[in-house]
């Protein structure tokens, strides 16, 4: 790679510069600001009053973010690796409705994919601050993984069979009108949102609903407890960065006096 | 029992051989695809459509899944036992209504029951992973039961009274036409689902309708509290019944090879 | 008091023998069946079949439970003081209007105070098991009250002027015709229940309204950690039974060797 | 500062003496009753019926409001600093709209503004009790606040991510009228409000619409966790700074007047 590239390369994926930095704060400005005209675009009072402002700030944002989509693939070592990434696809994405609009009418709404470059603001704070409670907070979740799948799998199935019984009792009549859609109704039910849009109408209906209700309004505190009690324990093992000065190993508490596998004293 | 027997036996309650694990992925498939076929029947559209493919996957699932019933009551020492128990009437009965749908109309409906057979799906897993999640999960659960029995009276009898109140103060002209409907309303505010059919009226039921709702808010504290508190003995417990020999002290992990207060062997 | 008096006090109010044991079995049994027969006589087209016969079982029951008010009043030390306490004024509030239904037609809906009966369960149940976790869930209570209390102030600040705000922003037009049913809505929406009766419809009100979900979703994780942590205390300090020899204060932890506040060998 | 000036400063501003104290509690009642007015004023039953009494009852804590107004610019060190402060800002926006009122019309409705004297009611509190279980909470609100606005800003991401998918795929005709529009009902439906103004029509917008609230059920317990860790970790460190001078171990509790390990005075 040649030096501009390195330079630019710094730049773009980096943050410990002053020009790295910066970069990071217009881009994150710029994903913004493109959000927010995305959304008032979609609105037809706002489209119709500041329609043209809002074509221009498109157009305007579409070719910055089509320029750093250009230097992103200038300067990675692999650009096919980068293209062909979660956020080479959505960088892509962003930006070609607007080009593919000069020609068709519809694929200016696609232009919500946007929304997705939202995602990149992580990966903007993640090089500032925020790395350790994101990696506390990463280390609790894979720890719960295994337990919070069984969980889903649990709710999943609950919900299954919950939504086929109501299917059965309450029937298309009270709008229970295929399975899929009991189950969609066990989901509203069962995650305590309650539209209201399909709702037990029969008395032995209303009376496994107020049962899924109490169920589904318990169920969170299994997953809450395993998560809270996982979230101590990797506190609790951020204790000990002492490795033992004989066997090199680590993971002693911070009230261990000798080293818990070889006895030296630490 | 004979050979064959056992080894019938083998593959199909356990999986430690390669046959056992290849039964029960298809087992599970196989499950999974009936289960989504009646689905998709129930939906008026698909049916209409894929009617004659969706006739056709039944009849197969239902022809092989006779033939696993069979097969379990063969290589079981206890058929009755099997025949009686709770995933042996989900057996059987998870494919009668097919063969009962070419005398009659209506019993098709009945293929719903197939979802219970969901429920296999954990026993399937637990024969190979989540063991130790499973039972750190129900000793949590057992040590629980008593407080969560308490938690639930608690609720039952707030929600009971609660009803009653609401059928006197908003009466059959604002939807709250019995005590048991006033009743499946309360659970469906308590619990914060809230569809929104029956809603009071009067200013008086409004207020009680509002402390209600911040008491079911902040009611579900209490069990979340106590089940993390009895995760973390569970884990607690799981953790250290060793003493050490030199000063006595407990309070181990049990990877722990030397005593951490005095460098004593464990 | 005279033997027959004291003989009847223990069956009445005690558990420790057999007679008392069965005498609070039926009593809970009568209650519940009274509570199922006021519930369905609550709904019209039970009353139209079963009214007879619900008439002869309120009857039965009403008489029963005129005997054991009698029976209370005769055994206890000071009846005056049961008279007037909750469970006197409740006992006698669930037998009144079956007798007033004689001179005139409404009272009897009044029996659902009979509802109010089912809090005698915990009574029952108190005398047998469940004591010491009744105990630790009180104490839990107990110890977070104030924490509680100044949590439910704020909730009520909160609710309070979220309610007015939208009564100025969305205004009566959009159903929020007054405070007081503002802030009724505030608290469907901030606990989470969301009948959907009343909605913004304003953009500046629909904000504001999201805003005050994510708050009211985010607000029920404080009181549940400090429940939590105080259960945990609560547990934790539970394993000191030992009182020291010297001066006999409590408290110790498990782990102590020696009295923390005089320095004796425990 | 003059003595009488130095008087009414402890009165106003201080708890510690008897005057200090009656006047918090004169104007902690008197906050009460000036929103009840209001909350009251606002129902038009209750406006025509009683509104002349509410009229004197507005005019009297007006002007006992501005007294107080003036006594505490009075009484201040420095009276600007106060005026532009929040409390001061709030104190003369609450009498300002009764003034107002005399010349026109509208203005009367801006007295919802006194719901924020409300505020004041933790200032006193605060003087009095709660100050260390605030100090708790504030304590471990602090500890969590990167953790709590990481949170909130995935909560966001996803929020807006799922409102843009929801307006392609339902469109205008099934209610998802704009992107903020979908935003909101994201946020609703997350939150599990689920007021059931706006909700999916289409399978494939039910069933990402089943998905999030299965997310958005679930989410909650990772704040819970940290949370109840946070306050665990406030609470341990509040328990044990000192060592024992003979065996240099730490852990005694606050009250703890002899090392629990070796009884030597602390």
């Amino acid at each position: 790679m040649r030096p501009w590239q390195q330079r630019l390369h710094e730049i773009i994926f980096e943050a410990d510069t002053p020009a790295g930095k910066a970069f990071d704060v217009v881009l994150l400005l710029l994903i913004v600001i493109s959000v927010v005209a995305v959304m008032l675009e979609s609105v037809g009072e706002y489209r119709q009053r500041w329609g043209s402002i809002l074509r221009v700030i498109e157009w305007v944002i579409t070719i910055l973010f089509s320029v750093e989509y250009l230097a992103r693939l200038v300067c990675v070592r692999r650009p096919l690796h980068y293209a062909t990434s979660f956020f080479g696809i959505v960088d892509v994405l962003s930006v070609i409705p607007t080009y593919l609009a000069i020609l068709f009418e519809g694929p200016q709404y696609l232009l919500v994919i946007r929304t997705l470059r939202l995602v990149r603001v992580f990966r903007i704070f993640k090089l500032h601050q925020y790395v350790s409670e994101a990696n506390a907070l990463a280390y609790a979740l894979k720890a719960t993984r295994t337990k919070v799948s069984v969980f889903l799998l649990i709710v999943m199935t609950i919900v299954l069979i919950l939504g086929s019984a109501m299917y059965l009792i309450e029937g298309e009549e009270n709008g229970f009108s295929s399975i899929p859609k009991s189950v969609y109704w066990a989901v509203v039910t069962m995650t305590t949102v309650g539209y209201g849009d399909i709702s037990p109408q029969t008395p032995v209906g209303q009376t496994i609903a107020a049962l899924a209700m109490i169920l589904g309004y318990s169920i969170i505190i299994v997953p809450t407890g395993i998560f809270s009690v996982e979230i101590i324990m990797a506190q609790k093992h951020e204790v000990s960065t002492q490795s033992c000065p004989a066997c090199t190993r680590e993971g002693h508490d911070v009230d261990a006096v000798f080293c818990k596998y070889c006895g030296t004293r630490l």
